[in-house]
């Protein structure tokens, strides 16, 4: 059986140039980049010169860049970090309706020592308006947190408007760009946010190694508290070898991004056009333009999301209904909710993104294999059924 | 020349056996854990196999490990988490003085938010005294924290006596084990703690993978929120390479136990008596007994410990002078001086912590370099000059 992954939003290959990279610090460069000797030494180098690729990446300094263990750890650091360094003067949060449950939670937790949040919404196509931010802003406003691009519907936010618009405010805002960073351009100054996470398996790096851009100057209070690493704003022992493959892999995705791009979004034009036309009842969702350019996602009417993963698996292919993160929990996406899609419809949402590996073969077979998959669901869909009924009276 | 790595408690290198059964999952199993495609399951039963090995360890129930990104994070969670779990209705800390700065900054965090600390004092061999303990604890007391073993000087704690006191007083006990785990035997049925931090650098594990044992029925506050890895305990996506290396490191540790803590203590023990005796003015910090059987520390009198160090390691031989969390602080630790070492005795601090592979050979060779380097530095020392004259008196 053929294997098709097309799950880049729940975790990307490791790319194998990464693990040539990764493997010395798995054996000989062990040392603490911490000790003073050598061997220390060795490892501080390894560290140090990631700092530089994940900082070229994004355009930014290596001094304002933080390793840190994933995305999630990312975005509680930033949320918490930059809001607790206010606390004393500000105690207002903005953030739209669709960011990451580590983003929504950490404000949320916030909430217990005495911060307010403001949801800003969304349109259909899961956009956020800069002006329904500039409206929600108040002299209390410690913080703006908006996503860069959504795992879930792939739609890119405007935020280099809004952060236009808080720095006139005196506003510090932060983008979750987990999902963008390595898939699309990023460039720290031009975007204009304080603060940034960004993770290495979103982008052929290694999982557990993640990285915080930090405008220099931007005051943050510290998450993991101990030691003096990472300037002392990160304590616990480096992930070496994972801050080095987060380095590599940031490397190559400045050097291939265009290719990548390129590629993968002829493919996904594909997808995008011909899948809807191949199963009726099936809407894109998302933006259709402002999008990820590996990234196709749909609701398909009268079935749910995990009965199409599990069929696609047997048939070897790899997708999402939704963020990873929950997937267990089974419940309709808060990101579909917001967009104004009903409770049934978001249930049948489905995830496609494309891998650097994805051919076009795999599409083609995916496009034969999808049809009789939903059409056998649907014959197993009461929500299906009652619709056929009313169709014929 | 020869190469000695002497600095176990900086970081071990990796076992062959870990990094083996790690790879697999640094390649064609690089699923998301939490997707619910085949390529996610492989990745879960890799974690879900590991977290039986890491219990097994430290006689656990698997559901009772939760899997952490460093020893840091480990203590950052366990002690706010159980702090801040309890807010309403204790705020009262108890920590030894010699505890990690990732547990003492900890509290001093949650200091801002309404706790207070007491901490309890330490011999002068590092040792708590348990009656110490029982006198700190109080009825608004919510948490007691106590290593079970000092990195910095060996002296294991008597943690099964302050953990039976705290259980007949209702008191939570957490024990940062980081530095025991995987190199003395731990229980904790026997110990009868709450929570403990272990972390796999320690034992010949990967970097950037820890673990807390959290006792069955414990409520703790997540530490990163989001998604619901975890059992909705640790948000972010797993680092299951590291995960997996964790749990061979664990499987291995718990085989090879006895066979490492003999081999070591001997070489250990010919370090501790010979070292003293081919240099006068060095005494041996820690218990003489109560220590890591790996571990042998002194305070060397009249010089620096960065200087030694540094001189030991143009031989090839990669000792510490205190926690590599803080060695780039170039500060007195603060332990040595708890234990009642002066200032500049306590700067002359040198940990030998000896690996699986330290051979007698490299203790001859250790024991042949160290005498004419001290030799060396000693005649550099203003403080040698001065203590000759006045003895020349």
């Amino acid at each position: 059986m053929r294997n098709v992954y097309l799950d880049h939003i729940a975790a990307t290959p490791l790319h194998p140039l990464v693990l040539e990279a990764m493997l010395p610090y798995l054996k000989e460069n062990f040392g603490n980049p911490q000790s003073l000797h050598s061997a220390g030494q060795k490892a501080l180098v390894g560290i140090e010169e990631a700092r530089e690729k994940v900082a070229s990446l994004i355009h930014a300094d290596p001094a304002e860049i933080l390793f840190t263990s994933c995305a999630s750890e990312s975005n509680n650091f930033a949320v918490k970090g930059l809001a607790l360094a206010q606390r004393e003067k500000k105690n207002h949060l903005v953030l739209s309706a669709v960011e990451h449950q580590s983003v929504l939670h950490s404000a949320k937790n916030l909430e217990k020592l005495g911060f307010k949040t403001t949801l800003v919404p969304v349109d259909k196509y899961g956009l956020i308006d800069p002006e329904d931010v500039r409206k929600a802003l108040t002299k209390e406003t410690a913080l703006v947190s908006v996503m860069l691009a959504s795992s879930e519907v792939g739609t890119i936010e405007p935020v280099r408007e809004i952060a236009l618009l808080c720095r006139g405010q005196n506003v510090l805002i932060h983008t979750d760009a987990v999902a963008a960073v390595g898939s699309i351009p990023v460039d720290v100054k031009e975007l204009g946010v304080d603060v940034l996470s960004l993770a290495a398996d979103q982008f052929y790096g290694p999982k557990g190694s993640a990285a915080l851009f930090l405008r220099k100057g931007t005051r943050i209070i510290p998450f993991i508290d101990g030691g003096i690493q990472e300037g002392g704003r990160r304590a616990g022992t480096e992930n070496v070898a994972g801050i080095v493959g987060l380095g590599r892999a940031a490397e190559i995705a400045r050097e291939e991004l265009q290719k990548r791009m390129g590629k993968l979004r002829l493919l996904r034009d594909r997808l995008m056009t011909e899948l809807p036309q191949k199963v009726d009842h099936t809407f894109l969702t998302g933006h259709p333009e402002k999008r990820l350019p590996h990234h196709a996602s749909f609701a398909v009417e009268f079935i749910e999301g995990e009965g199409m993963l599990l069929f696609l698996d047997m048939k070897g292919i790899s997708v999402s209904s939704g963020s990873a993160c929950t997937s267990r929990a089974l419940k309709a996406s808060h990101v579909l909710l917001a967009m104004g899609l009903d409770h049934a419809l978001a249930q049948g949402s489905l995830v496609f993104s494309l891998i650097e590996e994805t051919s076009g073969a795999d599409i083609d077979y995916l496009l034969g294999e999808f049809p009789p998959i939903i059409d056998r669901l649907r014959k197993m869909s009461p929500l299906y059924t009652k619709y056929l009924e009313e169709k014929g009276k």
